[in-house]
Parts: structure tokens; sequence; C-alpha cells
């Protein structure tokens, strides 16, 4: 099997007009495909290669740009919903009729807009690191997650604290998910994101942290089994809204994964990824 | 120290014409006294010694029949409201201005009201085996549920299902629960509880579980800091809704107990005394 981090970047033109980068790895067998969205300013590179290799041993795993992100064209629109579209776009474009989804954080907002919009493309979501639209407490994040993350250079020691934590163990994982993202591609690699990417993702990520408790509400529309998996010391969106999610959603489950921050499925990538298996296989 | 099984059931006279039957174990130290909340058809004989004795290591503990309920004078109100001003009367006559409290099942609703409606009595809340008013799925339990507790004649079969399970390591732990319950107490017992109450009870759980979204923020004004448990396979209110409460209160730590029904507390009697001295001392 072709690894992530040797395979190559493909495009397809959507009916939207948008030239979507996307990659795919494994095969499709009894499973389904699983289409994976991705977190503020990501791209196609900043997938560790150990996660999705080990989703890819059961099933076909597609990684892509959405709109204006990376190598895709277009301009990056400032909402979930119409991310959410976009996505919808991009998997119409490959021909596929049901998906399973993981987002992992922004993505797991359009993850949850996905089901919502199109409920019949989806048969099962993972939500990572994820919140409800409208929750208290979230809006925008602390300031100094988004000054972490948030600047016009993209700061190392600040990716690595938001996602890893600062423990001794934390910044030893967040090193070796680091060496992996970006020390294993053999192959050509994506465009990076802009600047007007980063300022329309968090206005997303803003307008979809607005408290509004109605809207908490929404979640009774996704009847989809779903898993929820978060760190138990994230500080970009804590726990408390997994339990949230896993409460509100009729057909949940819930996992939190221990000594680990926002990026826990980079961390824990073995663990999590065996599962998500159990839980794609139903 | 006076063991839960050996001391002797008082009576207060509150303010509203109500006489109160209640047990203290333990005494005032440094902490505050813990004030028990009792579930659906209990009373004061139906809390575990063991639980209350361990909890008593720490601080005075005091059980009591609400309006109504075993030797307590009055009829049951049949709104969790009611039972909640009727509880802050039984309080305010042993003259406290400030109390743990810890309610199960029913009592926890209780509890949750106490809190909203005096929140300066109140200074830190155990939830177990709870959920919020006017959440989704929990209108009046499932069938098989109340059929098993409700009866006109109390099953005890039915009880252990459901506070125990059905499994062998479940019926056992029953067992044990019911011999501390029913077999150690050398005072005199209390009154059993009636079927006014038993229907003015099921009533009020019926109307806390009327679906109404709008309710769950009710819980952004319970801003003491909260320890929600339950049992992972409770019959009578599932763990998602403890789930639900730890994403909606501002201040909860949430934790499952496994292998336990609704009766996860005097399963697991030890595990949890020690879970909640914990959270009690801050």
């Amino acid at each position: 099997m072709t690894t992530y981090s040797a395979v190559r970047t493909q495009t397809v033109s959507a009916a939207n007009g948008i030239e979507y980068a996307y990659r795919s790895v494994g095969s499709d067998g009894e499973a389904l495909p699983l289409v994976l969205l991705q977190h503020f300013r990501g791209n196609l590179d900043n997938w560790d290669p150990a996660l999705i290799d080990a989703l890819a041993e059961e099933r076909r795993v597609i990684t892509f740009d959405n709109t204006g992100v990376g190598a895709s064209t277009g301009r990056t629109p400032n909402t979930v919903a119409a991310m959410a579209d976009d996505a919808i776009e991009f998997i119409d474009a490959l021909g596929l009729d049901k998906v399973d989804l993981l987002g992992f954080s922004l993505g797991s907002f359009v993850a949850q807009d996905i089901a919502l919009h199109r409920p019949d493309l989806v048969n099962r979501v993972v939500l990572a690191s994820s919140a409800p639209q409208g929750a208290s407490g979230i809006h925008g994040w602390r300031p100094d997650v988004i000054e972490a993350v948030g600047g016009r250079e993209p700061s190392p020691e600040g990716y690595v604290r938001v996602f890893f934590g600062s423990s001794p163990e934390g910044l030893a994982a967040g090193q070796a998910a680091a060496g992996r993202i970006f020390g294993l591609r053999t192959e050509g690699p994506d465009e990076p994101t802009t600047w007007q990417t980063r300022l329309a993702q968090y206005d997303a990520v803003t307008r979809w942290g607005i408290p509004d408790h109605a809207k908490l509400e929404r979640l009774q529309g996704i009847t989809q089994p779903v898993f929820v998996a978060n760190g138990d010391s994230d500080p970009m969106i804590p726990p408390r809204y997994s339990h949230l999610l896993a409460g509100l959603l009729p057909n949940a489950q819930l996992k939190i994964y221990p000594d680990a921050a926002h990026g826990f499925l980079f961390r824990h990538h073995k663990e999590f990824a065996a599962d998500v298996n159990a839980f794609l296989r139903g």
C-alpha cells in the first residue's frame, strides 16, 4: 500500500468551478471511504501520516484542501455552513454517494454541517476536538490560544503548545508528530495556506462560537452514530464541549484521551486509529 | 462515632408547618454539613449506611424525609421546584446558612433547583444519576424501568435490576447493599413511603422530563463546583444525561463508574465516597 507520505496529490474539478487538491490512500473494500476535514490553517501536509496510514489499513482515506485552502482554487469562505457546502461539492465531484467523515477541530464543525445539510451522504461521523455551534464560552478561543496559532507567521512553538501541551511528554510527542508530518514526505508538498484563509477560517470559528443556546438543538438532527473524542487538557476546545456533544447527539459515544491537548489524535495516533476503526466497523 | 445504622431519627419543626424526620451522623469540623436528597420512593432507611459512614468521616452528614415522605408530615408535592422549596425550609429549620448537597436521582433534580432557588445556601453540589430539566428522551423513564420500580407493591427484584443491573456481579452487589440497607439497623426504622408519595414524585419526574430545550440553559445559573457522577449502564437515567450536565454546567467535573447501574453510588460506595470527599475538600 502506498503510504500517505509517498502518495501523490491529485486534483478534481467540481461543479462549483473549484479545482480541489486531494490525496487518497488505502482501497475500497467493505468499508465506505473516509473523508477527513482539516483543522484551522491546516493543509494536506498537516495530517499525521502515522494516523492516516493506520486508518487506511481498513478503508480508502481521502484528505482534501477545501475551497481556497492550500493548492485548491477559489477563496476560503467565512462560514462553516459554506465550508460544508464546498466539501459536499468535492465529495460529489469524486462521485461518492455515501461516506464516513472524520472532522478535526474546525473540520469537525464542517462535518456537523455536512451531516445536517445532506444527511443521506453521511454514514458515520468522528468529531475530534469539537464543539457544538452556539455553545457558551468558546467565542474565538482564549487569547493565548489564538495568539499562539493565529499570527501572520505561524509559530512552531505555539502550534506544539496548543496541540501537544507543555509537559515534557507533550513536547516530545509534538516533536515526534512534527517529524512525521514534516520529515517523511517524499512526494511534492502542498501549497501553504494563505492569510486570506486564516482570516476567513477564524471568522468562521468565531461565528460558530457566538453564544446561542437555541443552536445546540441542531444536534438532534444528526441521527447517525457519532464518535466524539478529545484530549483531557485541550486549551483550544476544552473537553466539556465534547461532553456537551455526547449529551445532545442522539447516538453518540465519547472518549477523552489522557494527558493530551488539541492534537490528541496525533499524540495517541495508534489508540485513536484503533478506536476509529472499531467505531467505523459498527 | 455513631454509625448511620445506629443513629436515632430526629424531628424538627419548620416554618412551613412541616415536621421533618431526619438523621445526622458525623460532626462539624472544617467541612460544611452535607445534606443528602433521596431517590424516588426512598426514605431515611434507603441510604446505604456504608456510603453515609464513609462520607461522615470528614463532616456532618444529614439525611431527611422531604415533605410527605416517610415519617415527615404533610403531603408530597408534585413538582421538583416545590420539593426544593420544602428542602430549603428543612435546612432553614436546622439553622444552617451554608451546606453542601448530594442529590441522588430525583434528589439530584431537587438539588439543582435548590442551587437555582437559593444559590447563597449552597457551597458545592454532587449530582448522582442525574439529568437536566427539559432534556430530550427521559420523559417518565423507559416502560420496563417504571414497571420495575413503580408498582403498588415495590418489588425487590425490580429495585435490584434498576439499581444494580442483572449481571452476576451486579446482583451480588445489590444483595450486599440490600443487606447493609435493611440488615444493619439497630434503631427504629423509618415509616414506609406511601402511594401518594409515589404518585406525586413520579408526576414531578415526568414534568421534569417534558422535552424543553430552552430549559437546559438553566444550568448556566449553577455556578458552584458540581461533581456529576453516574453508572455506565444506568437504565433509569442513562449516562448521556450526565455528559449533558457536565457540558452545560459552567464548573463541573464528571465521572462515569464502570459496570454500574442507577445505584452506582452504593455499588461503588468506597470509591464514590473517596471521590466525593476529595471533591468537597475543594
